[in-house]
């Protein structure tokens, strides 16, 4: 008895280019929003079980290093989702490439086989933008109408959308070293339809009601805001920190602030969270999520959101971006694993045995 | 400026099976033996870092439970190489699909590219293979001529197929739980041209100068053999042990044999070596392939190798394919990750932005 071989769901560019005409980006993030609260709310390590990424250090001197890591979430009798990202300051000058590149592989746990493998940079930008828009719904004033982003890459384009749908932004103000990229920012984000403007660092430190940090700084080289002049209610979202010695926040700020992680293990060896004693660091995000009440003051006052970037996220968008795809008939299907012959003989279809079996030839991509 | 987008590279079955007529089986085992050879004689920590591997258990009740894991490893400079594989007993039944399904993802560790992805099913039996050859080079006696197999699944196959690259086999005593795979097992190998025969349990092990056991044995269950009528030279390739709790061997063969692990760290977690002390343990592969002098003397006495399976091993057998591959112009190019728009805007590709700019399409599948 031979069994139709399984197939891999690849999703691409024009395939995300696609979902999004048909989806809308607007949509697609106030889905993934949502997807993500829900997804905090209802949070159960009996069934989401998600280890801290672990990873390697890659070496590019004299310029700041980078990391390669994986991610994986296992979702019981599901999915593994293992999200492989690095992040590689060296990727903009030299190559072209954004500094974090990443892929998703989904498995099916039932089987192992590869279900799916699908672009994670599109899929980074949106779901750390999201967390960083949830965080903000939960820990900011809901009056706040001035966004402060510091650092002005790839991820501020998303930090940018995400609370644009949460918060009703009169104001945005940008800075970078690098002042072509802030420059190019208010391009990069003309369709949003904002007033943003490049602004100087202290003046965009007193104005901002909420702040994103989303730098490339190197480690040992923050923090990348004084914190000195901040509105007392100002919220920071800080979501550079990704790996050892690498923080972009002062500590007296962290210090005043209720310090919220995405996820406490990985924030303590490479967030914001590295610079405290474990008793200054406050409730993770499913916490404030689950128990809104009681951290609700706190939306007056200073908060920080210690975004590492959590696999539960990678689980949620990836989960949306698939079911999407699926419905929408998107991605190219092929024959990855040597499946389908029969399940004893690992030789058997790199010797064509199966197709002499089943008499017909199979094609590396779906028909 | 705009750069072309990387992209990657999908090695599948049909791939395979023009890489396996261009180059020939039995050679593609002997250029694994060798590189695997090499790679243990040459093994340098501060170039291939390999962390042993995580992963989850799999539950079925009430059947034996399953695993599902990830072994990388880093090639400094180079690739980051991901195998993703499970070892699930249930498929064989329900899915007609092999206990052992896994895939090896690619990365270039400059870029954080996904420069790869190929089947495991068909590497995971050469490698695994492979790793016997060479530990029985090292440790069985030369004049090994009966190769006994417990177990005649998958991977038996590729034991039997590496064995009798190294070996003069005479003679191969197959021996299975389940009948039909032992003599489904006589026609899956017949290519090899060996005499091979099922075999009650006690008569294979008081024949057999060379071992395999690769048994799906539930954990708690073991032993898979007796170990008492041994030959005094015989050596034991134990495949199966991939989680804790599983065993094949008795520890009485054992304590009285020179236990080699491929990984000590993961084997005293997931192999043999679990049911011995540290201080029970014999030296790593790598130090029996450097100083193969050292232990010439245990050629005429009992070895054991607990192969546990080494992301070494993977990187190997991936890279001796990929080459091949590439050489061959096998396998189809897609571009997966969004990439070549941009690199500030994770944004762009999607929105069509950056095929405005650069006036050609891109189609998901390569040309």
């Amino acid at each position: 008895m031979t069994h139709p071989a399984p197939r891999t769901l690849l999703l691409g560019p024009p395939d995300l280019r696609a979902l999004v005409e048909g989806v809308g980006l607007d949509v697609l993030m106030d889905e993934l929003i949502q997807a993500l609260t829900v997804a905090l709310r209802e949070l159960d390590e009996s069934v989401l079980q998600v280890p801290k990424r672990e990873g390697f250090q890659v070496v590019s001197e004299p310029r700041p290093s980078g990391v390669i890591g994986w991610m994986p979430a296992l979702r019981r009798g599901d999915s593994l989702t293992v999200r492989v990202a690095s992040s590689l300051p060296t990727n903009r000058g030299e190559a072209g490439l954004p500094t974090l590149v990443a892929t998703h592989s989904v498995y099916d746990v039932k089987t192992g086989h590869l279900a799916a493998v699908m672009d994670g940079v599109f899929a980074t930008a949106l779901r750390t933008g999201a967390a960083s828009a949830v965080a903000s719904r939960y820990l900011a004033s809901p009056d706040s109408r001035v966004l402060g982003l510091v650092g002005c890459g790839a991820q501020a384009v998303s930090q940018l959308h995400a609370l644009s749908r949460v918060f009703r932004l009169e104001q945005v103000l940008v800075h970078d070293l690098d002042a072509d990229a802030a420059r190019s920012f208010v391009r990069r984000v003309e369709f949003l339809g904002l007033d943003v403007r490049p602004t100087p660092l202290p003046d965009l430190e007193v104005c901002a009601d909420i702040l994103c940090t989303a730098t490339t700084v190197a480690r040992g080289a923050g923090p990348v805001i004084s914190g000195h002049a901040l509105q007392p209610h100002a919220h920071v979202n800080a979501v550079g920190a990704d790996q050892p010695g690498k923080a972009e926040l002062p500590l007296a700020l962290l210090r005043r602030s209720l310090v919220v992680p995405d996820f406490p293990a990985q924030a303590r060896l490479e967030g914001e969270c590295q610079q405290l004693h474990p008793d200054q660091i406050g409730p993770d995000l499913a916490t404030v999520v689950q128990q809104p009440e009681e951290f609700q003051g706190w939306r007056e006052r200073n908060t920080v959101f210690d975004s590492t970037g959590h696999a539960l996220e990678d689980h949620v968008v990836t989960r949306l971006l698939l079911d999407h795809a699926r419905r929408m008939g998107l991605g190219t299907l092929v024959a990855l694993e040597s499946l389908g012959g029969d399940p004893l003989d690992p030789y058997g279809l790199v010797r064509g045995d199966a197709d002499a079996r089943t008499g017909s030839p199979r094609r590396a991509t779906g028909t």
